[in-house]
């Protein structure tokens, strides 16, 4: 099935516990695009670049499945910037440097072919600009997925809140839930953010696992226990295009196929976060997925006697 | 099959975000045995208590099916009381107060008709009492689990490691698993500890569940997504209480048996959190445990197909 992702294109230099990098792919959406497209191909992608970005990079996102027709370069503006450094835990990071360059005019425009997408992904990018892509589609799509961070929270919170009506499942993680909701605990953080909104919410607790609820429905996935994380960047976004990739190549959303959106997304991001940038997802194969996918089987696998 | 248990016996103050009691039954001792207690009666007790303990709390532990013969009451002596205040977030606390008591010169006596005792629950109390009980039993037991607390590894870290090497299992959380090992990744914190002696390693991670290894084995427990935590007290002794139960009640130490007594570890865990003291452990019925059980066993239910 159809599936158009927008979010941000960027560079990104990272700094963690275990090395440093300068001017990887970075931005939500290379992350989606490329999840995604282990699951259905060609996945079209609304963002914008500047007249900086490279070549390659571009190849790989053909490469990786991804349709460019929607990407915006701007012959005399630079790409999006990040920079931010992990702590020791590597649950939390500051921001360093964020220069949004050629994002912080950013028009999207549908090119007429995606006029008929049925899965959307709005990734990390402001709510109007994700408001704007879905009231610039002649048909509401199918499925629209949104994933925001608590910087828009900060900055934009009654501009979130409209767009959150307009979706079907919102990805955040439990410190933005927490931050949305104003409610410790996430069971409670999660009905008061459906009641505003979307029937489906993901809730990303990291090396914890990820939450899905929908309406009284629950369900949890585990993270695998990895040796080490190397870079977190972008495991969110890998996540969210990993769960709505596979929804749209079975074109199912029940709940249980929800599930195993989840479970597929997680094992994703499990690889996501092996090195910098998306060149791991880039070169991830179906086997090493599906044996990944088993392993997240055998970690909870357990039957059931009665006392 | 025969399950002792050697703990502390106190009383608790408690102040959590949702409320305040005095004097509760509390230590590491009565968690333990009314949980193990619902799988397996009678539970062998060794622990200490003064001049001021209730009849009433007595008649509790025998009617929940603990055996008291080895439960030492001094006649000129005080129970254990400590008292703590829980945070915000429910998943630290600060020590207010800890008076040893009587436990300060407790020297555990097992009583004769425990030597055949097959499944040994070292209860939270220092490594010289916990091994001293071990060397005190003519037989070694069929397992050997030990909990034990980050207060241990700051004031007798050596004695520690020495009553590790002689135990099967350990069973900590996850911030002592990285205190005792000096390692951030739960994954090489397990491969170390496990070196330190315990074949197998439970790591509790309260609300967000509990790992068990066991060599290259790994099995995830997630936790209930509870409403509210009224008070974490206790939690993670009832968790140990209901794990060697269900083993010693099926007589099986194998790695699949092990991992239902964590679930059953977590699902009484996750009443126990339910109220102050140890009551709601005591009121709690077969139906309602194995109803959650059956929860848990839901919330990480779903089939794999292959992309």
């Amino acid at each position: 099935m159809s599936l158009l992702v927008v979010g941000s294109t960027a560079f990104d230099a990272i700094e963690t516990p275990f090395g440093k990098t300068e001017k990887v792919l970075g931005g939500s959406a290379p992350f989606i695009c490329l999840a995604a497209a282990k699951f259905t191909k060609p996945v079209r992608l609304v963002s914008v670049v500047g007249n900086d970005f490279p070549a390659a990079d571009l190849e790989m996102l053909t490469d990786g499945g991804v349709d460019l027709a929607g990407l915006q370069q701007i012959a005399d503006g630079k790409t999006m910037f990040w920079s931010g450094k992990y702590h020791s835990d590597m649950n939390s990071r500051d921001t360093l440097v964020t220069e949004l360059n050629v994002l912080m005019d950013f028009d999207p425009q549908i090119p007429e072919a995606y006029n008929d997408t049925e899965f959307l992904m709005l990734g990390n990018l402001s709510p109007q600009v994700q408001r704007l892509v879905l009231e610039r589609l002649p048909q509401r799509p199918k499925l629209v997925v949104m994933d925001t961070m608590n910087f828009w929270m900060s900055v934009a919170l009654e501009e979130l809140k409209i767009t959150l009506k307009l979706v079907d499942v919102l990805c955040i993680n439990d410190s933005e839930a927490r931050e949305l909701s104003g409610e410790y605990s996430l069971r409670k953080a999660a009905r008061k953010i459906m009641a505003m909104g979307p029937h489906t919410l993901i809730i990303k607790k990291g090396e914890h696992g990820a939450l899905l609820f929908q309406g009284d429905n629950l369900f949890f996935a585990p993270a695998l226990l990895l040796e080490d994380v190397f870079d977190p960047t972008g495991a969110g976004d890998t996540f969210a295009g990993g769960f709505i990739g596979y929804l749209a190549s079975i074109n199912d959303i029940s709940f249980e196929s929800m599930k195993m959106a989840v479970i597929y997304g997680s094992a994703l991001a499990s690889f996501s976060v092996e090195e910098f940038g998306p060149q791991r997802l880039h070169r991830l194969t179906h086997d090493e997925l599906n044996h990944r996918v088993h392993q997240f089987a055998d970690l909870v696998q357990y039957s059931v006697p009665t006392i």
